[in-house]
């Protein structure tokens, strides 16, 4: 039954009529699939009668392909001797740096990770990391906030004891940082998710798995200790609720899944214009941007209706999301498919911290983020919303955690938001381009950098403990003057009437 | 009769005393209409004995020969074959990218649209467009001021829907973005600003009209629906009344011309020193400047005498404009010659906005600009008037509509003029450079980028409708400590008796 | 009597005992007069022995030759033949642009004009105006404090007239602009500082003139009418008084000289490494510094001593200045030697202002002044001590008048300055770039720029006359945070007191 | 007995079992030796079996071999043929500019200085010298602060004389500027630290000793008076208290050493990457960072063991250290130990400036710095602390002297801290390049220039001497806004109250 067949043969079922793939040696018709596509049918029409191996592999979990297509359209297999050259990537032709051939150890910095990372990965995978919204300035401020606050060493202080460990969610870790829920790690190295979760392993770090992870999670935590290691898996909600109830029954299986990470900053997606220009890198197609709608109306909706034109990495993976979500309808939702706590990703104002914090204990943390600068440029950094929260509702953090990501470069950053109130900390592009310097020794060495760099801090603050950090340590006065101060944030009692009104 | 003549007979007429010159294969005698010319006797002198038709029809709308020029000075016809081989314009020469090549889709942002456009257009349209005044604080100014304000996205509300639709007193419009009034729309694209109202309809969006059109009212509108497109003609008062008295008897006929749009903020032409430079390009005259006045007389006046010196395309513009237009009599001469809407445009403090207020419902809306930073340089950006008038006289967005343009290049700046209070926001130089970068399509893909943007920002944000846009949505700490706190905005009532006082 | 010296007979004499050099085709014996050089006698030991025509010539005024030396010191006259072939400047060999080449009506603005005067003008020439104190941060403050003020242009003003002039002291001018006593016009073009008189004539402007000028006052006021042209005296007081007493009475015979300028923010010289390094240019002499004091003693004093190295231009012209004076001795001796009204020009506090205006009506006006950045490097502009005097005594404005120089490049700044209270301000920097890019006419293009640009401005602002700008027509907010706020400010019977108990 | 050993033999010990190496011409066996080395074995071991002259000579002050090896360990002799050739550093392949060549005249200011410098010494010396702490941003920061003030020059005050002595601790001083403790000196120039003790000898300035010295306190002071002359010690205490206590039993004895300075800003070493990439220059080795801890264990301490990888030379200078010093404890300690007055380095904020005061009078001195920005990044500038001291505490200033150093490159640097209450300034890497610029000259011309400028910036503010200089000087405003004013801050009775609690 097998057939064998010609490229020749395959090449010419290109058109939405028939459709036919090459992956990993085999042929496909996924002709009827195209519109189920989560990803919408172009990418997949790029593709139409070529070998799709290498665009395919990186960005799907294994298992994914016989989930989403029935046996028959599996028509045969590709007689390997018909295909044509191909064009190698930089890591298979040996233009690449070898992976040995980095010595991690020479990497000083978190900047100087990114730069050999830039230099070992594939330019696709590089414009998915680094893109962020419009202009970047929200990605660029997030980190600069930081540098403008400044930090007050204490002297005469006994600083021989140092201890970084901490707990989230009562879950004890040996860092202050995570590693947060990012996509398609397989882009930047074989090693992927699971590569990230072996070095969040050695430095007793906690990782939130992404729902775009480019492994499936029992893969990703096959090697991990179910008691001391401790995961968390992010939800983007599905359009089909059924898909999201699915995804959660796996994971209340999973025991080291201990939290749900909703992510709320990115219901529609932002514009990343380097990963946009990136998309068709390799084809002969041109750029082709998101920005098209349908002119004639002045109303659009976000359906998860097939995309007309192509775009970057990072709008494929937001078909399907639910764009309808609420304070009122998707948490007694989710109150129904899982009992692990809930963590609200994307908090970005005072008002909807202090919102969070009346469902407790359904939630259980707050993670401050603007999506990395990567959803709507100009959003205010997690330095701004902590001191926000500082200055309006100071009882939130007694309530729920407050976790922040966004512009983490050094270990001086983690202590200063940790300082301002923050229990931890995330870092996403650094973990892949960790990665990407060197898998999951390159995840390690990230982990190792800001872990050195939290404690030299700390010891020259005069501080022991994660728990005696505190305003006292930081000069926060110029970034304060720019807090928010508008209307909502005049009186306290209004503030919790009008929020609830508004429920 | 229509004699035909070699160029080297035309080439002898070229002084004050025997201008002749070639328009469209004709031959005309201008000199007794060196005197009359809008622009001055310079230019024509500076063309004089030579074929200006390529310098002649990009600035000049159709019918103004006739109208301006009587029969006997058209002398005859030149004879082809004897005209000199003359350079050749980028788009001529094919040198530039054609029209068709430019692939508009793959242009992601406003900035990109104006790069390709530079490419596209001359040197002397480029300048035009570009040029602003003294050192271009102003015009810098105008956009960083957008990047310095903070949007504050609200997390877990349903932002399925979007709508981008709202009202321009009271007409119905599908976009909050309009196009100011351009001049000159002709040098970037033969679509001219026909082909600017075409992309205007195509996306619902308004179009004021400028007095310097190259086209004449009736080309720009004709394929325009009389219902559902809105536009306004933008007036510059002529020291000879006569002249825009007629203007405005043309325009109560057009039924699409929906109001006027009386320009105030540059009752004399700023120093735009990129255009004065590019004048004369081509020609192998010295670049000269407008600036020299007799130096004996410490008094001057700027009436329309014959200026002495070459100027660049704006400053030509100018000659023939009032400077003494006020409160007290322009506006009852204005209602003498039309019943429309009146729209006042260069409003650039809160004392001037009040003012205007006070002139309803003649007066129906004012726009808060800098002229582009064309005018006055460091004059402040709308920006900076919004926050003016929201601390000083509130009342102003209640009585009257508030308008705003300048350094609009992303939707997040469009939403954040709204959440300030603006009505709307109008772009002039985007849709200048859309033009240049492909057409009446090019425009349109200035619109189709503006319009997903401010919906993914409005969706961020978690807005649905433009009318709930406001202060709660943006943080303007960083702008406010440098709005205008000195004298005449110490005391309301002062304010007004100040005001009435002066008029 | 007249030898005739061969070139190779002079070149022997280059040592402190016996030095010659040529100066005019003419051989003096300057061994005497090493000692009583102003300048110090290192400067002429450097052109010991060789032709010192070309380094003397532009910075000395004529005559003083022959006031300095005895008859018998001049020993003859050099053959021509045997000089040696020198180094030729730019405009000797025609390698710079011809004065004629330059199209002046080609420059639009006062930053065009240093460009092309810096290559029209020799090295050194340009290292002494351009030069500033240690790193220019008060050069380039000057400039861009006015950039942060934002000007309100108004509408609806009838502005066909627009009235530049002014008075200074009483007398008349056309422009609210003077020529800041500026040393060593002849170094930029042979026109000099009557060139400079010349332009200022044309356009109604006063000019101050340098005691250090290149021509005798008689020189450059000899062109000049008596009456209707303005002239001013600048004085730096001689610790040989006797010979700033001879100055004063030649000035009080000239009815052209309307007033003293005293100058009293340099008593000691600042520090122009610019100009210390170009000081040996075309010798083949290391560049040295002034710094070197007697490093045994603690204590040093700035007596009139021949200093031990060769400094730069701007240093040389303060040997033989007074660092001691005062307000209780100088102004009566002063008052002894001239009945003339007495300008005080320096003052960068709001102290010192209200101090002279203590001495009016001896003291009619006060110069802010940071010697153009020149003396003491971060010292604050002349807009700010404006905002200080605002702020803590205002009655300084009823009493004496106020001036300012410093960092004016654009009409919108000459009004900004008059917004703020000053009556008039001051170029020096771009009066003798305008000489060096075009000899008295450039000067005359400077005026013309600069006037040209504060009309446009006043009328953009709806003010016709000068006496009508007021801070309602300006936004300081960007620079009133920073004015100062220290001690003595706080109370204003305490400034007085203070004050007067410090005399 | 003295063996006579082949390069070949020598070069066979190259490992932690058995290592020789090569020092001034003798062969010593130091295995047992690699644990107690104070900068690690791996140093050490780096340069196994090779000549280790050119990396030990610069940085060991005489004498430390004999006092830490046995005579046993001494093996031999190297038969000096059978070395290899070597590279050459720059000053000896001539490729340097000779010392001689570098007109130390024609160097006007610091940053020359640096510069000049920068091209003399090795590599290695530049990045121990220029290296900070993480991104630099206190080092530039510790400048740039300086710039934002601004000075206030009064006129007509007599500035003939101008007098820059001063005391510290009572002893006179000619100058308010002193040699900080920098180390390393001879890395620079074989003067060394005796070079900056002739050149403050001259100019009459103080020197403070690092405990890092490349010569013995004996050496450096060796040709300086005993009267007139005044040195401190600065003390990094050993976790071997032993070994510090006979340090200053050794400093007890030296009539020259008035003071020990105890440094408390680097309790543990900063990380200084210049530093540590430049480790390994000239090597084949690559650089190798000093961040790796334990991962498994989720707390480390400082203690003195061997560190396993190589790091910069700042690094290696921190072994030993003690980390774990108190008020309580080390105070009492040391007074049991000398008899000279204290003085605490590594100020940093006002509440330990004030604890510091309540230690008068055995603590006489705090000099608030942030190691040049060489441990913690972000940390505050002197200048900011100054401010804080006025604000919160000013008493501080009357109970004992504060000097400051870090960013100081002008006389006016130096005049506007002693403005802000400080005693005096140190300069550290000022110093070093001046010695790698030209050897003691070099230090002395650094001297001359800060002398220079800091007289003539005293004169142009009307100052005759030290003790006149204050608040009324200088305009603060740009730095004001951003000093702390966190927690602890509040009130004062609590500040002492809490910090005695703390105690």
């Amino acid at each position: 039954m097998p057939n064998v067949f010609d490229y020749a043969e395959v090449a010419k079922h290109n058109t939405a009529e028939s459709c036919w793939v090459i992956l990993y040696g085999a042929v496909y018709d996924v002709t009827d699939f195209l519109s189920e596509h989560p990803g919408g049918a172009k990418v997949i029409l790029q593709l139409a009668g070529t070998d799709a191996t290498e665009e395919y592999d990186p960005i799907h979990p294994p298992g994914i392909l016989e989930e989403n297509l029935k046996p028959e359209q599996k028509l045969g297999t590709i007689n390997p001797d018909t295909l044509p050259a191909t064009e190698k990537s930089p890591a298979e032709t040996g233009d690449a740096v070898q992976d040995g051939a980095v010595d991690l150890e020479s990497i000083l910095n978190i900047d100087e990770i990114e730069e050999v990372a830039t230099k070992q990965i594939s330019r696709k995978a590089w414009a998915y990391y680094y893109s962020a919204g419009d202009d970047l300035v929200s990605k660029k401020f997030n980190n600069e906030v930081y540098r403008k606050i400044l930090l007050r060493p204490r002297i005469f202080v006994d600083c021989v004891n140092c201890d970084t460990s901490t707990t989230f969610l009562g879950h004890k870790v040996k860092l202050p940082i995570y590693v947060s829920p990012a996509a398609m790690a397989r882009l930047a190295h074989p090693d992927g998710e699971w590569g990230i979760a072996q070095a969040c392993e050695q430095y007793g770090a906690m990782q939130v798995i992404s729902q775009n992870a480019s492994m499936t999670p029992e893969q990703i935590v096959k090697d991990s200790l179910e008691e001391g290691q401790v995961f968390g898996w992010q939800l983007y909600v599905q359009t089909e609720r059924a898909k999201s109830e699915a995804i959660l029954a796996r994971m209340n299986k999973l025991p080291q899944i201990k939290f749900i990470c909703l992510t709320l900053d990115a219901p529609v997606p932002g514009k990343r214009e380097d990963d946009e220009r990136s998309k068709n890198i390799g084809s002969n197609l041109p750029v082709r941007s998101a920005v098209q709608q349908d002119p004639s109306g002045s109303k659009t909706t976000t359906d998860s209706k097939t995309p007309e034109k192509a775009v970057g990495v990072g709008q494929s993976l937001f078909w399907g999301t639910a764009a309808d979500l609420t304070w009122k309808t998707t948490l007694p939702w989710l109150a129904k498919h899982t009992g692990l706590p809930i963590v609200l990703k994307g908090v970005q104002t005072h008002e909807d911290a202090y919102l969070a914090s009346l469902y407790a204990p359904q939630v259980k943390a707050i993670i401050l983020s603007n999506h990395g600068g990567r959803a709507l440029d100009t959003a205010p950094p997690a330095v701004h919303t902590l001191l926000e929260i500082r200055k309006y509702c100071p009882e939130v953090f007694d309530r729920i955690e407050v976790w922040v990501d966004g512009g983490i470069k050094r270990g001086t950053d983690v202590v200063k938001a940790l300082c301002l109130g923050a229990r931890g900390v995330g870092v996403g592009r650094a973990a892949l381009f960790g990665l990407g310097a060197g898998g999951k020794e390159g995840v390690a060495r990230v982990l190792e950098i800001l872990k050195a760099e939290t404690e030299t801090c700390m010891r020259l603050l005069g501080v022991e403990r994660i728990d005696q950090l505190g305003m006292q340590h930081i000069n926060t006065r110029a970034v304060e003057r720019d807090i928010y101060d508008g209307p909502a944030a005049l009186e306290r009692p209004s503030l919790a009437s009008r929020i609830k009104a508004r429920l």
